[in-house]
């Protein structure tokens, strides 16, 4: 065997050891030879270079039914950081994100709706930097920086394609930033790093097929398959909000009749509510109906039938194990989750499909994007092996 | 080593090498060692035993831009051979499936649309037997039995939950089937069947992820990633017949109200027209159209919409790179293809998907749930080691 394969089966062997123990801790040294097929002369060898630089603990643990103690391995979170951001229309958020999912140290930058790109880019910049320094965080450690926005992104090509709420358009992300920091950066749309939070550490833990819906200023979706986000040709698959319910029904900003987001998003919600009286927010809107008046009824009880509507295709189209319902929408009134406990199961969803999945609301709330961003960029940046050399 | 691993290993690489060959023959020698990683003396041992027993042959090629003959090594089609049903209500295709993808013999047997599950499942056995004693087939090289029909199909367990279409419900196909054949038996939806088939041998090869629609019976598709059928949890996904695309609209069957079939089903737009008058088929209906009789014009263009709808729509949610349709509707009235021809992509499609993806129309026809269905029990149950033993 060559000596550049030698080096090649060392490497690998080190992730699949390292992999392992972040997904699967706490694990012992024989179940990781178990494992991964590898000897055990091999795995104490690599389990001791992590141990020693620090990538790792023991904890001495009882086995279940056994009663011998067996020495288990976990990974330190803290010895590979990434750098989360979500971008908004009016706000940033800022986190440095652990192996564990974790959000360590965070920060806010509000955000002018009217600045540009370069703008926005270089204040995220300018405030990862100062998150590092202030919290002295060994810039070793950190993978890349993930960021989670709303709008169309060319996953691959690291760039928004189309953002009508940053309103932003064929706008280099990754390579922008990456001349500002000097890391490595990863960009995709918000929902999508949601619906991975919350699959790995969030309320869909566990799960092998969930689909987060957001009903915010928009209406989208993202699928999770066994870990792994569904994106489709174009890193489009789930945009839901231009999916016709009503082809008799509203014009959509998009040129279509009958968009799902027309019943459904906020602006479209506060913009019909408007042809009656002025009203500025989802708030006010839910309050008109409060107050008996029968227009914000008509208004808000058609948003909640076209919400179980979306339950129940989207049960059609994924057949999930876990719907992850959020946005403010669905998140901030609760007589909007009482109709989808009361209705959407047993009224709206295709019988036989009944059942055969749960309606779970986020569990990550705010820090689901930040948490998402900082997870997507340790899966394609984390490389244990420039790690290790760089703690030496 | 242990000898148990040894075989393991060995076993396990035949059938790398096999399948390597046999998805993409023809194939040199030199290359197989290359794909696997195996050392060519391992290479040149399987190759010369799946060669001694008939597995594969060898043809001798100018490789392009070299000029150097090379030996490239092709699987023989007809070594392992499988069995691919469709059940339909009236009807039963039963053909011998090669390694191909090819109908190399097949029957045809009528049904009676009242038939039990047994008497059905009996005749299908016989058929079976016929066959293989007509064509004088070595049943050694018969790996399994594919079934392919209309309905929600408990994949794993082998069974019909419910067939409208057949009128069967909690019916064990795999293992009435087994009993009376002695064949290993899988079962799956006709649309899952069929997408797989379409995209392995049809109009959506070389595609990554493709969704065939079928405008038939009812209306449902099927999700193809990376060449495996997507199934969900309940092996239900793709079932758009029942998501709602008009709150407002007529009642399902199922129950709800404004299911996309309701508008684009056969029996549906039959039973529509009945209430003008007595009309019996599709073609009578389109007729009618034609003839220009305005209230046929009502239901057949009313339907053309939510055919571009449909695609629209599993564009949005599956962002494929294709997607085949078929069906009587869409396959048999040359007004229904010129209307998706001429207005789908460019009024239906949001905007940002136009483009992204192709529309086909199916190339497998008649044979596509037969092919697809022996496709499956060759995936399931193709043993090359079982089968190397059996030819000895």
């Amino acid at each position: 065997m060559q000596k550049h394969d030698q080096d090649y089966i060392r490497r690998k062997n080190r992730s699949t050891v390292f992999e392992l123990i972040r997904k699967h801790s706490p694990l012992s040294r024989a179940e990781i030879a178990r494992l991964t097929g590898m000897s055990p002369t091999t795995v104490s060898r690599i389990v001791s270079e992590l141990y020693q630089q620090d990538f790792m603990h023991e904890i001495e643990q009882t086995t279940t039914g056994v009663g011998r103690k067996a020495v288990m391995l976990h990974v330190n979170p803290g010895s590979v950081l990434s750098v989360g951001v979500e971008i908004d229309r009016s706000g940033i958020r800022i986190g440095i994100v652990d192996l564990d999912g974790k959000v360590v140290h965070s920060t806010q930058v509000t955000r002018d709706s009217r600045e540009t790109p370069e703008a926005t880019l270089e204040r995220i910049a300018s405030a990862i930097e100062e998150l590092i320094q202030a919290e002295d965080i060994d810039r070793r450690k950190v993978v890349g920086i993930g960021v989670g926005l709303p709008g169309i992104v060319d996953y691959a090509g690291g760039s928004v394609v189309l953002s009508a709420q940053l309103g932003w358009k064929q706008t280099d992300i990754a390579g922008e930033l990456r001349r500002l920091t000097g890391f490595e950066v990863a960009v995709d749309n918000e929902l999508k790093v949601r619906a991975l939070a919350e699959h790995q550490y969030g309320s869909a833990r566990g799960s092998s097929r969930s689909v987060l819906i957001g009903f915010g200023s928009g209406v989208g979706s993202s699928l999770i398959i066994d870990g792994e986000i569904y994106r489709g040709e174009t890193n489009s698959a789930g945009e839901i909000g231009h999916t016709v319910v009503d082809p008799g029904g509203l014009l959509c900003e998009c040129g279509k009749v009958g968009c799902l987001q027309t019943y459904i998003a906020e602006a479209s919600l506060v913009e019909q509510a408007n042809k009656i009286k002025p009203i500025g927010s989802l708030e006010e809107l839910f309050q008109a109906r409060k107050d008996g008046e029968y227009w914000a009824a008509s208004i808000v009880d058609r948003a909640m039938t076209f919400v179980a509507v979306t339950v129940s295709n989207i049960a059609c189209v994924y057949n999930p194990d876990t719907v992850i319902l959020t946005g403010k929408l669905v998140e901030s009134f609760p007589e909007v989750r009482d109709f989808i406990s009361d209705k959407c199961m047993d009224q709206f969803v295709w019988e036989p499909l009944r059942g055969t999945f749960q309606i779970v609301y986020s569990a990550l709330e705010s820090d689901g994007v930040v948490i998402g961003s900082g997870i997507l960029a340790q899966n394609l940046f984390l490389d244990i092996d420039r790690q290790m050399e760089q703690a030496d």
